[in-house]
């Protein structure tokens, strides 16, 4: 079912690697609104405690809801790891989507063979939520996972092709590589997508990527159709970004990610629920906020 | 002069980088305790506002302060360039150190062309800080600067050699190896010293690394004496670790940059003048601290 809900679709990370969550939402959902908010002042999550990363993924909610959203995808893993449960039980008036669970989902339905691998940042990986999730929903699975250290860098610095990406991408994944078995690979940080050509080079064809922003954006659009605030009309969607520090250094390193020139409003994430009690009761009471605009 | 003060010299970074310069402390004095912090609670500070990396530096050297140290060595060029001046005037009962002038110093002196080579994080290259302290000292210098923002991955995943690692140090390097002159090369990162000599195969052996780690200790020592406050004893000094935040991950990652096994305290660094006036009672009056031991 489509509607007239024109609210923006909330999108946040803790810097730039969503974009490739927020560029995948684009391409699946043209018309929808999209509003991003990278946490820049605090990236990375990664290394942070689960209990302040959830502190940091609520905040970053409550932020996109003063901005009026209508739905909130996690567009970080190490938030969607630490922060789902906390998040979905906190927030109950919108669908709130993680990028793991469709990972995984997907991935599973790719492998044949059962022996998937995962590769993401050190702390997605030694919190094993991917690992979880896979065997959760196919008990059979077997699960290798690599920590890929240098690939956000990589990816940052914009050196996403070449003999020496390559090279790099080779020495990590030589122990996947040796792995026949082996046929799927969930790409489990939001930064690799703009490495895929490259990594799916080093791994061969044999081996099916699994991209969590395209999983992720094929997931949001089937839970706004499923809640019916799936936006009917045929206009672009209008993208508005912010960040809680350092516009510049985000819309030039964006670059890499987002394929065209942005800017960046540079927003304030505060413990909002002692500065304004209004939304606390909202939410408490499980009030709509009414529909704005971007 | 030398003295009976066994006092620790403080030392902060913002996470494991600091360590070289910790590590060259304790090869220039190895009788002196020493007392580390990395706030890898807000670690990098590379891309943080200079006056959020200003109130950072006070907070850690109030935390230093606390455990009764008798010289801070700011071991972060990112601090030192944005907090020197600060903590100088707010921290006059003490010697207090960076890494900047001491390695532009030395690079000084070390170039017969005068023309120096910097490289460095992105934040610290695009601050200026080096060029700014290389020009002062000798008017005549110019200075080629190159952002190597691979380099701090590539130290803390300890790929340090090998041919692959020369490769990067290659593709950063190639605009300072193509000028004929530039005769000195300062490692503006204090996680750059654990790759030197896979930069010194890169760039030959007619530049001169200046390693900002190793000039920082031997300026310390001179600072020590010139203050008598340099440690008269033959016993090997103690250290002691503390961070903010993982200190699991701070051990093992460590290991690349200090050659022995060792355990972390974790801290809180807070705000400590709203929560002890006595120390900011004390500073502004000038008191010394008593002495203490690690």
């Amino acid at each position: 079912m489509e509607s007239l809900d024109a609210r923006p679709i909330g999108v946040f990370d803790s810097g730039v690697g969503g974009l490739t969550v927020l560029r995948a939402l684009h391409e699946q959902m043209p018309n929808e609104n999209l509003l991003y908010l990278g946490d820049t002042a605090r990236v990375p999550y990664g290394t942070k405690s689960a209990l302040s990363v959830q502190r940091y993924a609520e905040q970053a909610v409550l932020a996109l809801l003063s901005r009026r959203v209508k739905a909130i995808v996690v567009a970080c893993n190490t938030a969607s790891a630490a922060a789902m449960d906390t998040l979905r039980a906190r927030f109950t008036q919108l669908p709130v989507l993680g990028v793991i669970e469709p990972g995984a989902k997907v991935g599973c339905q790719m492998s044949k063979s059962g022996h998937l691998g995962v590769i993401a940042t050190e702390g997605t990986i030694q919190g094993g939520a991917y690992t979880r999730a896979i065997t959760q929903l196919r008990q059979d699975a077997r699960v290798s996972s690599v920590a890929c250290s240098l690939f956000v860098a990589l990816a940052e610095e914009g050196w996403v092709e070449g003999d020496l990406v390559e090279a790099i991408i080779e020495r990590y994944l030589a122990p996947l590589k040796a792995a026949p078995e082996l046929d799927a690979l969930v790409l489990g940080c939001t930064h690799f997508p703009v490495l895929k050509q490259a990594i799916q080079r080093v791994v061969g064809e044999r081996v099916v990527l699994v991209d969590s922003a395209a999983t992720a954006a094929a997931e949001c659009d089937q839970l706004l159709r499923q809640h019916e605030l799936r936006l009917a009309t045929q206009q672009q969607g209008k993208i508005h970004f912010m960040v809680t520090d350092g516009p510049e250094r985000f819309a030039r390193v964006a670059k890499v990610f987002f394929p065209c020139h942005l800017s960046a409003e540079q927003v304030e994430v505060v413990d909002i629920q002692h500065f304004h009690p209004q939304f606390e009761k909202n939410e408490k009471e499980g009030l709509t906020l009414s529909q704005g605009s971007l």
